[in-house]
């Protein structure tokens, strides 16, 4: 196999926190100032496969804010996720991408979509040219959107499109930049709950276009933990009568999750991977509360009442403490690295087998971490 | 295939909360008053295997108290283990094993170890022959050993078996019922962490009376959370820095351990397990108290120190709150149709597919329940 | 001092579970059969105060359910409130308690509240009459009402009792019952957060009656928890920066507070608590879920982030898991034997020193648990 | 009042991380670069008491290391304990210091102890002199010593001092230095659980040179919590059945408390005071287990098991997570201005109204955390 050629990353909300850390992180491990820790792609079981490597990896972006990259460096030291002397050595590399950022999606402007992926599907492409990349895969690692309402064009890809040439608001931001990927040739990976790809319109246009795509909502917490616990509970026959939890985030995160509706969309697709994963709908609530003072960091408390033999009832609880954007931007680099691969290999449409990155895999119902990671060995050495 | 005909299961400690919530709930769930929660090999995954019906399990057992089984069933009942519409109307069942105890093994008595074995052997036999059973499988549910000192008799059958002759202390009593059980033609399980047939000459003596064992040291708390949850952090490439852990155990089981030397051994077993699974040894102590009050209960609180992306620090704790009898209960009756399968299909020697039951399973180094629960599945459909 | 003589306890609510472990545990404390354990009023501190004893607590009350005692000592045995031997003890006492319950407010009767309140006075005073005693303490144990709407008539006697002629609707039940109780000459005690005599026109009433109030919504758990731990914070200087909880509860109250209107007064109530005892009104949330499953049960888990010296940030959490009938019942007799002591003592109004026994204390700010069990004691040796 | 003028603070363990943090934050206060978080000498209830403000503290001490107070302080700054851009505004200052540290008792060097206590005195009074200073507080925070073995000398001063002409070893470490300051004419501070000046011998010593000490083990984290629960239960008539936990400790004080003789008698001394709070002694061990990789930062977890009315048990579980330096440091503070003023006051001998910042006060058996503040408050407005 030939090893992978330089591969471009392009991310959605490129100046927030987890993309910063990705392309800091990137940087560290090629340099030898930060070991493979947290990188998925790294593992033994993964060795033969071509990916890209960490030096091979050319970055750029869209984003609605200013924040200087130079600025979120620094405040991701200030907070303990970048430590400060790789920080310093790394700069460098992260303020050269200011030169590859280019202006997002604006909700308020009003311009019909087509234009607006016309726009962003030119800017990806003339990254790719300036870089001479064989492969760009966007990430979309911004705000989580409300969830956003049906529309009919959204089942066809034609309507849509036609839609889209006067319509300002059909799509969802987040679906905007997966059409504009598509359209530009390119992989998305959506790390987010929006609806980003996953509209049948979009569906057709990956294969139309033969691109993957793969998402959706990293798995870096609770929903970790819980796909980690109950395979525990089914295969020991207990029974599952509460899967309490309450989680409280700080960063841009917990506040967008502050907002009932984004919220409600969160908490209903982690109780519907539990429901699959136990065979039948457990109670329980899911809270999310916004905590400023936490910044990065996030706390998840988890309450099982379950039901062993004779009807004995007993409880587990856990308490995750972990930081969101060091959680998160391995994964984005694993991600970035496995579906440029696929796209190499000639896949299009939903990457089912990376499903173990994921709350809400598309394609499949498999939620159970062990079985989506086996899944993601057996596809790699396929 | 044929269904399994009657089988016998022998325990030693048959007066003890483990056997006696087994045969309790054995009873309950053939009468319907119990539904078969907890116990693995009533999952779907195991319906097309002829294990023996609860209808068909024969109780009786080796004990060295003499508390009348209607005692500890009211005593289970009382702590809330067996609920006492349950009790009530197993008792009579229950009670009628008390015709098929006998005495177990006084170290005090000071008999050479072969009479022993002649006695206890003979135990075993007559109680098969009384109730044409097909197959008796012997299972220790007795309090834990403390650790035993090695001996070279221990390697080597025809050696231990002439020192047996005079000797009334070359194997610890645990060892010396997995030797009648062999004599006897019976399966052997260990359900504590006392050595039993884990001694080469045993391993001699199963295999050339074609006789399967299993152990050893049942894994119903904090190591099977644990053996779910390593595997998430190797999957996920987080490295593991510390893993502490403090179990409070009441009961008989607390009061056993309580003791520095057998302590030592459950929490030497527990390590290396944790050793096994993450492929390096990570730092952080295990603690066992003792604390009467908690009666049946147990409660582990468990601490790990993991390190992401970055060398970021993160932590996840859990509490596991269970009763052990109710826990344990249900995988004893497993292992007792499991294992009476593997010996009517002629397996012998260790039994390396039953893991997923225990904490330090023999002839496997593989602790991760999930893939644990893989190969008992293969191993049933094979 | 004279020792009280026979004091009346009439229970509205008398069938729920507080009222029947109340009613149980007295006599089982009485008989012996139980030590005085979670009896505040059996402290030695309290032990020169001439309160009622045990055999002079003269049981009855209101209800509108129908579940006869028997039952519900049942109910409360079969969850492990109530223990069987103590069950079996106690029964007779309990059931006799019968003859005494009369039908309490059905709000859909739509009867002029005028003409109910001297149904229920009579009640009261019959009940005070045929047992011969010197005092009744009425006690208000029912499941929470929802936040009930302002009326004028609520700031005046006069206007209040002349609406009450033709409205039946005036007031919530358990301002009725606050009434009847006050219109029979007797102390009324508010277990529970509903308005109870907490409307100046009925602490008008109660002072021109001569008789004592206190309230409002025992503390149990986690109120009782924070209000043990907040002054640490204080005294030592630390700045809570959030306070996060969530509620796990079974039961009655669970139920009742899954109803959003009743759950916003609860937590609403706690987080004032807590902004009195900080001194500032520190962040985070506060969930109560119902969790059927947890029966008599309630879990409870806090978070705490906190600032130290120079802005470092640390956390405590913890978990809290009692039996809400349990809890209650022991500080339902304490108010019982207080109250009316107070009562003899010529007090009338609000009962400002039993601010130990509440969430949401009436007729004072103080909610450090301390500082109110030293003014309780200081009331009590006054 | 008379605002009191400039106080020499001399840290035992200069070097270190409490030390350092100490004066980096007295600096950052008294400079406004940080609130007053966590100094209880700055809570209003001490506002009128004259004590030596900030800019009027002079800093100077013993140690055995040599790494410079710049090098702590970077470490300080990398774990987190100090913020970065207040580590470069006091590190003038703090450096300042090196040049009032002298070299502290190095057991191995077997000099007549005598003559240690001349030479570490004269430091000490040297350090006063060229400052001008009224009064100098002799702060032990180095590392906790191992138990000492009682000498008949400990009782009396004559004979102690008698033997101090030829013997290099009669006190352990931490009581030379308090001999060091009482003969220097300075107060003396065991923040450590060390034996320092609890000695008869040298309780005598103090009280004929008219200087005041205190002591002993600054309660900063299990403790603390465990002496404002403690009475939640008792005022509560709650009875605790076991009160266990698990202290995980990185930095100096793990290592150090890693050897089993020091943590049994941290452990010894954590059960006895839990016994004084509660009139019972309680069940339950305490571990203590020395975890590095979580540096300056502590956890403790505790489980506590009560019964309730009824003889009902519940449990209540808290995890502490703390910043060793950052609790500490503001209450070293704290005592060196309360020691300060008592000595101005005419005080000498065991300071016991300082209870409330010690594990295990000198003087009193009083543990209970709001009874300690109210005898500080008392004995502050005298």
């Amino acid at each position: 196999m030939v090893k992978q050629s330089r591969t471009g990353v392009w991310f959605v909300g490129v100046r927030g926190s987890v993309a910063t850390t990705a392309m800091a992180g990137a940087t560290a491990v090629r340099l030898g100032l930060a070991a493979p820790v947290g990188l998925v792609s790294e593992l033994p079981d993964f060795a033969q496969l071509p990916l890209a490597g960490f030096g091979e990896l050319v970055f750029g972006g869209h984003d609605i804010v200013a924040t200087p990259l130079a600025k979120r460096v620094e405040q991701l030291t200030t907070s303990g996720v970048v430590p400060r002397d790789i920080a310093a050595a790394v700069l460098p590399e992260v303020t050269a991408v200011e030169a590859e950022i280019r202006d997002g999606v604006h909700v308020e402007d009003a311009v019909p979509q087509l234009q607006v992926v016309e726009r962003l599907a030119a800017d990806i492409a003339g990254f790719r040219e300036r870089h001479g990349l064989d492969r760009v895969v966007v990430i979309n690692v911004s705000s989580t959107e409300p969830p956003s309402a049906y529309r009919p064009e959204h089942d066809d890809l034609a309507a849509l499109t036609k839609a889209m040439e006067t319509d300002a608001y059909v799509l969802p931001p987040s679906s905007v930049y997966a059409y504009a990927a598509f359209e530009a040739g390119c992989a998305f990976v959506d790390f987010t709950p929006s609806t980003g790809a996953r509209l049948p319109a979009l569906d057709e246009l990956a294969k139309s276009r033969g691109v993957p795509y793969a998402g959706s909502d990293g798995k870096t917490g609770e929903t970790l933990m819980r796909s980690a616990l109950a395979p525990m509970f089914t295969t020991r026959a207990l029974r599952v009568l509460s899967w309490s939890g309450t989680n409280l985030l700080g960063g841009g995160d917990g506040a967008t999750l502050a907002d009932p509706a984004a919220a409600a969309s969160k908490t209903a697709s982690k109780q519907r991977g539990m429901a699959k994963m136990l065979g039948y709908s457990a109670g329980g609530e899911v809270h999310i509360d916004y905590v400023p003072d936490l910044g990065d960091w996030k706390t998840a408390w988890d309450h099982i009442l379950f039901e062993g033999f004779l009807g004995v009832r007993m409880t587990m609880q856990f308490t995750w403490q972990g930081c969101d954007s060091a959680l998160a931007a391995p994964l984005v680099l694993d991600l970035a690295r496995f579906t440029s691969w696929a796209h190499e290999q000639g896949e299009s449409g939903a990457l089912t087998s990376l499903g173990f990155f994921f709350k809400d895999p598309v394609g499949t119902d498999e939620h159970r971490l062990l079985a989506q990671y086996d899944a993601l060995r057996e596809w790699a050495v396929r």
